[in-house]
């Protein structure tokens, strides 16, 4: 199988940091050709230094990593320190100062560059607001055609930080209104489908097994994430959601899928940032998302597993 | 256990004929006060008609029927024909014209004057577009702290008029919206729960057992709806909605119950009519809906067998 | 000329019991089917009390009065006391038990009545919120066609309760919206003109040398009215808003009129309850409403002294 | 008087070509860092193409032009052929290839820049869409405490684009909420006070009198747009709004101010582009706007009348 060229555009935050790893992994497909950071779980500068501190548990060199946007478009900022701690990254023990450092060059016109200068062969990955990707399009629309796919994680048919909205929608769905509406295809992993992802005491059991110092690094991240999980929302385990767009990307089959029409809601009183999901297909309109609506739990910890053996 | 004052306000509608079938057999603890139609299914002219056909054919002569509104509080007039055919009460043979007659009172007059005379033991269980109720409100607010209980079908997580909205809080959500925020005690069926009262092609072969005439219509009833819930959404069997709010009066155990916050959407762009649910109780908001998760199949459908029995 | 039939909807309300006064004097072409109250300026029990008061002081003894509604339709009750005082219709001592007594039907029923009755020769003039018409509307659709017209006061190009809305049409603009999308002839004065029919100065004194009950009565409304404009708003004087619809209905040449588009708009953030009219013709959209521009100063202060001058 | 920093932000556009031509005249006290251009009257590449060719006409060299946002943030385009001709500077015979060429860099990032460097003087002067001006604060939130002022034209109370809008803020309302409430100074000239900037008849003859190259240009200009106003909005002669900005910022005696808040409606259903000026104080909210209300139309166009005679 040939590679898939990918941006992450992530704000780690304990999934995009697992996201990442299972990327930069050895049963990898994907060619991770930047990385870039956002406002969204805490300040970018803080999704920025987590980033960088995973490239550099993980050793991963050559990836130009850029930051981008400190808030939404239109909307105050929001975080989500409740969910991932002070740091964005609490739990794990971090190295103080990553020797990785960032480009120069601002994320949103990383995304640009790469995808002008593509073949049309470039997958955007977002697992944060979208932001950088809304702020791209706007700002150099010739890169819409361009883009390969943009694989997501946001939304749902419901909603969890507020009754209709999904955190990273929620965040900026001006954004979001901009890149379900830019006319590029859209793969979305929402809520549905990331409540799957759990990982169970099973699963962490299992992957506890495991002895190097990344797959270490993953058990810490999850044990910090399932106790807030347990803590804010009542939940026995929590759901990886951010990690479903690169075991996608790589194995597709994991993955049940529906192709529905899919609206952004940014006027409503109660309802702002929600992923109107068409799935009885009531409103008539054509499908312009690849919407998931299952996993296979196994397969998926199997490739995760997988993953964290390659490491060393 | 001693008697449940009721009135049923309806858009009969299968689900509603059938509820009412219900309330009135013998199983039932429930005194129907009185019948009230709206506009919803159908022209109110029309339920009205079938509710009086239905009055006919289970011999249900001593129970006012009045005649509500006409078109929703403030949206244009919606209705669905597509799922209860044109006379919204499609499938079995009705009598043509039914000896029972409407009293000359309108709705909402007899609604507010059974609560004001009441001795605050009246449940109101909707099962149409809210506009009676909230009228009645409106016209004379001295109504609300007299009902006992207001047991509805509508709403939902989800929805299927559109991804976000529920049919019979779409086509009135202001009505909606005061009824909500009247402060008066709420019981709510949506779709989450009325989809597991599916009248499946084993819960019909089971009625079809029954010999007696209501038990017949009722069954012509579910083999009509069943039809149009195949076509229209792709259903395997249709979900008897309105039925849920009678069954809870009768044997609140069929039921589990959550105890959340609700507002209602009548601002958003693809959202209006959304009851938002709050199940994981992110919003802080106080409790104001008794809402139902979960339904025990077995249970629902012995106390319809049960009920159709009943009859001779 | 021949008489026309009004019913006056009002708040009384120090505007709205000088249009009463001037609907019954002798120079008037009205003739009153029916005055009825609703919320608005005060608390109806209050509007209504003004309103039999003012029946009283000037003697109207054969014209049914009847309470309506005591909220809007949808939106939180929202008074005005800074405006009208306490009572609604501070200033001028009041009689304290007046001998009118309202009758027993609702006004929504009353309107709806009258205008079944009629031979579509009914006018009806709010002079407050447009709950009551709204209502009469939705309850009893088939009165729409049989309305002659409905001259209201409401609403503006500019706003006095938010920057976008006049007080009327901010109370209940969902109602404003049933009304103005009835399809039923509107003739609208709204800030636009009434804040050109002010009780300056020159006018309070000019009416002062009117010697009789009525015209005292009237000064000192006038002189408590000016008083609040002055502190609330900056006003040199206070404009006597509703009252240009009682004078448009007996002398049209008093006002200058324009027939444009009108829209309600009940879902903006900073926007709600705002008539948005199409002076420049720029939506496209069909004339809906006559629409008051200017009005002659001198014609309109002239028919009010001959009024009160009518009164012994 | 000391020379203020200002740069040009605008979509010539037939008065934006105007406030060009005053702000580099010689009785200009402005200096101007960089012209920047955005969607708006027409498609931004014509903007550009047109601000070069002034600056061709005047001999405006040595300041740098650079090209922005294609698109508004959010919505889908609009442009305003109607009034400014296919071209967007229809009526003078305009060089068919300047030989001023735009610099590389986006406009965006140059203001960013040339913000950043300053020692906080630059006034930046938006006569289009907010569009570059907000995305450039979303970029770079650092630059807002860093702007001197933002003088721009656009909004009002009243609209001309919707009964409630102004083109320019409804063109892009998102950004126009970002740059309202960014906390930058703000000084606007909306319709209110750029209607009283009406090139009549013996204006556009006086100027007739002024033999040069330039001045030939502007009456051209005139000549032109007034003729639109008339067909379009019936206007007996055309309102040059954008010179109000650069007119202002020479010589700020010509305008009556008032400070007041606006806010931006971005949700409604008629109102969308609203900005909603507070005037009479009602909302309570601190002041954010320097509002014109008033100029003085003799200095107004002997300002103007001088520099073009400025020209040679
Ligand atoms: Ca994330
Ligand atoms: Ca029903
Ligand atoms: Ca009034
Ligand atoms: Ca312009």
């Amino acid at each position: 199988m040939s590679n898939v060229k990918v941006i992450l555009d992530c704000d780690p935050g304990h999934d995009d940091a697992i996201s990442i790893i299972l990327a930069a992994s050895k049963v990898s497909t994907l060619q991770i050709e930047a990385i870039t950071t956002v406002a969204g779980n805490v300040e970018v500068e803080k999704n920025t230094l987590n980033a960088l501190k995973v490239c550099d548990i993980i050793g991963l060199e050559d990836v130009p990593v850029a930051q981008g946007a400190d808030r939404p478009i239109i909307k105050e900022k929001e975080i989500a320190e409740e969910i991932h701690g002070e740091s964005g990254l609490d739990g794990p023990k971090l190295p103080e100062n990553p020797t990785k450092i960032i480009i120069e060059q601002h994320a949103v016109d990383l995304i640009i560059e790469k995808v002008l200068e593509s073949e049309g062969d470039i997958t955007l990955v977002p697992t944060g607001p979208l932001t950088n990707i809304a702020m791209a399009m706007i700002r150099e629309p010739k890169i819409i055609p361009k883009i390969k796919e943009i694989v997501l994680m946001g939304g749902g048919t419901f909603g969890n930080w507020t009754p209709a909205a999904e955190f990273n929608i929620y965040v900026d769905a001006e954004a979001a209104k901009v890149v379900f509406e830019s006319g590029a295809p859209i793969t979305m992993f929402g809520l549905d489908v990331t409540h799957q992802a759990l990982a169970t005491e099973t699963v962490v059991n299992e992957l506890s097994t495991i002895d190097n110092k990344v797959a270490h690094f993953v058990v810490e991240l999850l044990q910090f994430f399932n106790k807030t999980y347990k803590e804010h929302f009542g939940f026995e385990a929590g759901p990886v959601h951010d990690v479903c767009t690169v075991a996608y990307l790589i194995d597709p089959t994991i993955f049940e899928m529906k192709h529905v029409h899919v609206d952004i809601e940014t006027k409503g009183e109660h309802t702002y940032g929600m992923t109107c999901v068409d799935v009885l297909g009531v409103t008539g309109k054509e499908p312009n998302v690849q919407f998931a609506t299952n996993l296979d739990g196994n397969k998926f910890w199997d490739l995760m597993k997988k993953a964290l053996e390659s490491y060393s």
